[in-house]
């Protein structure tokens, strides 16, 4: 994640990763979910923060989720079920569940598909917030595939030429393994930036780009600005116009309609639907000479030259891949804020607070 | 496309679609193929002038793939086949046949597959070009599946902070079937702009766009500026950064190096490699109720309130529907120039030339 979104240091506190997942766990299980559940929710947000992604890791959701919990608008040991199904396909509907937990369970329906005819494919629809969707394509990565997710939530990005909004920020993400290398694992937004990037702005006071936002007349933002305070005084532009709108609606094809489900920009709830798909390396050729050409690639990549003005070149994954050495190693860093609010909730819980690295 | 692209009024000559699928079909049979081949290869080709995607159309690639098949680099009457296969999947060593020819086959074998377990992914190396890909994806949207096809190809796209070209234009192509609607049909490069519109640009004249383009050493070139004569003078730059470069690199990712290819960064030649999936409505929900959705979102879309300066809101497959439904009545408008090489080119092969609408 870029520098702007990160924790200024002075008010970083480094947190043990095994910490701050048993913490996690005991308010997911506070909120009614079963420990395996619990488990599972915890590690996919404790992973991004792990990764750096801490868009999508605990400081941004946790509190959100357990808001969502205490309105109902999620719900805790959700009855999922599977509603259609073929040997390569899944059609899930999440009964309000957690994606950041069913994410988990969807991928690897995916992933035993695709063991037996090459490809699975699995929508989920009728369901709650996926938290970075990069960590469930990985679960396929981990198992010698290729793992595609895509969501469709939301409504916040305009379509191109467009005053109102008709899109989430819809992003996509891809993973794949390699041998020595640190793992492929692109995650992004079909908008120009991510709605939590926005707050993660705002918290720590960073300006918005041009070209990342618009008025309420649709006229793009094309000035550095602070983000503005009200939520609903700006839409997001989708990245790079007609090419980040098209991909915006193809997370809406792949993970809604195909679902069943329709789009948010014509049943706007907080319901999202999701889109996951593992392909099986074996089906189409060796595993281990994948890996190698997957090796040959990113060392040719991080060798590349830079441009003037430039360190280096990085792939996606790979500063990712760093910074889990480094959070594992040395803590999570965490806003005191936010460490300040984990006690308050630990103590009104009673359950174990955090240690500090 | 952009009215940018198009051929000037003043030079456009109207052809009839049906005349020129004669030519172009009588030109691939001069070039060694079979009648069946040559009718699909000016199916491909023709098609993408009738929507508009004059990138893609006769124009910028007729004289190409006749150079090719007079240099052996691509071959006709390929002894192309599967290599490896299970119920969901199949990889295709092409033999270096053209892909605007075989996408078809490979697409009808993904459809078929999905027919029986829900999804089908092909993936094609050692193979010629593919024309618009978007094209192929339009395959099995009109057998009522969503077709996604993404080409790896090329070395002309700089990665993010690089100064060294690392990708190929990689676009990726999206179609889905609507009820009363034009079809939703997405098809992009994850480049800034694809290299066959600077192609284009150069023969109608038009400026670079600040972004599209980087100087030898890597440095983007941020204002309007005329085409470079050299193609070898300048690279193209990643859309939007890092989120263009991380799917650029998804397409090498599903299209190269699962067909057990490597990529063009490390061995380039000017084989390409292709991904087609079909993924089959049916396996997921109602054929009926999405394709219900689909018109009322993509209705939805047409319908949204344009922000200042914008006449209309408009989704990809509109405009290219509309210069189908124009284009069909009124005939393909090529520029004067293509025309006279069209019937010098008939001339020497001894066959049929381009009547004028």
């Amino acid at each position: 994640m870029l520098e702007r979104f990160k924790v200024p240091k002075e008010d970083q506190v480094r947190i043990p990763a095994d910490s701050l997942k048993r913490t996690v766990t005991a308010f997911f299980e506070r909120m009614g979910e079963t420990t395996e559940f619990a488990q599972t929710a915890a590690n996919t947000l404790v992973t991004s923060d792990l990764r750096g992604v801490e868009s999508h890791g605990v400081s941004n959701m946790m509190a959100k989720y357990i808001e969502y919990y205490q309105e109902g608008s999620i719900k805790a040991r959700p009855d999922w079920r599977i509603v259609r199904e073929t040997p390569g396909t899944a059609n899930i509907d999440a009964d309000s569940g957690l994606v950041i937990i069913l994410g988990q369970k969807a991928m690897q329906i995916a992933v035993d598909k695709a063991k037996e005819v090459g490809v699975g494919v699995v929508t989920v629809f009728n369901s709650g917030h996926s938290g970075a969707i990069g960590h469930h394509a990985m679960l396929a990565a981990e198992q010698d595939m290729v793992g595609m997710v895509m969501t469709a939530a939301g409504l916040r990005t305009l379509p191109t030429f467009g005053a109102e909004p008709r899109l989430g920020t819809n992003p996509i993400a891809i993973a794949a393994p390699a041998g020595r290398e640190a793992p492929f694992l692109y995650d992004a937004a079909t908008s120009s930036v991510a709605m939590n990037k926005m707050w993660l702005a705002k918290r720590v006071g960073a300006d918005v780009v041009p070209g990342w936002i618009a008025r309420e007349d649709g006229s793009p933002v094309m000035e550095p600005a602070p983000v503005p305070e009200d939520d609903n005084a700006f839409n997001l532009l989708p990245l790079g116009s007609h090419k980040g709108y098209g991909l915006g609606l193809m997370a809406e094809v792949m993970a809604a309609l195909l679902a069943g489900a329709l789009p948010s920009m014509i049943n706007h709830d907080r319901e999202n639907k999701h889109f996951f798909a593992a392909y099986n390396i074996a089906a189409f050729t060796e595993v281990d000479q994948f890996k190698e050409n997957m090796d040959e690639m990113l060392r040719t990549l991080r060798e590349t030259k830079p441009a003037p003005g430039h360190d280096r070149v990085l792939y996606p994954g790979l500063l990712e891949h760093e910074d889990m050495q480094d959070r594992t190693a040395n803590g999570i860093p965490l806003h005191k804020d936010v460490v300040a609010w984990f006690d308050d909730m630990a103590a009104e819980f009673g359950v174990e607070g955090l240690e500090r690295s």
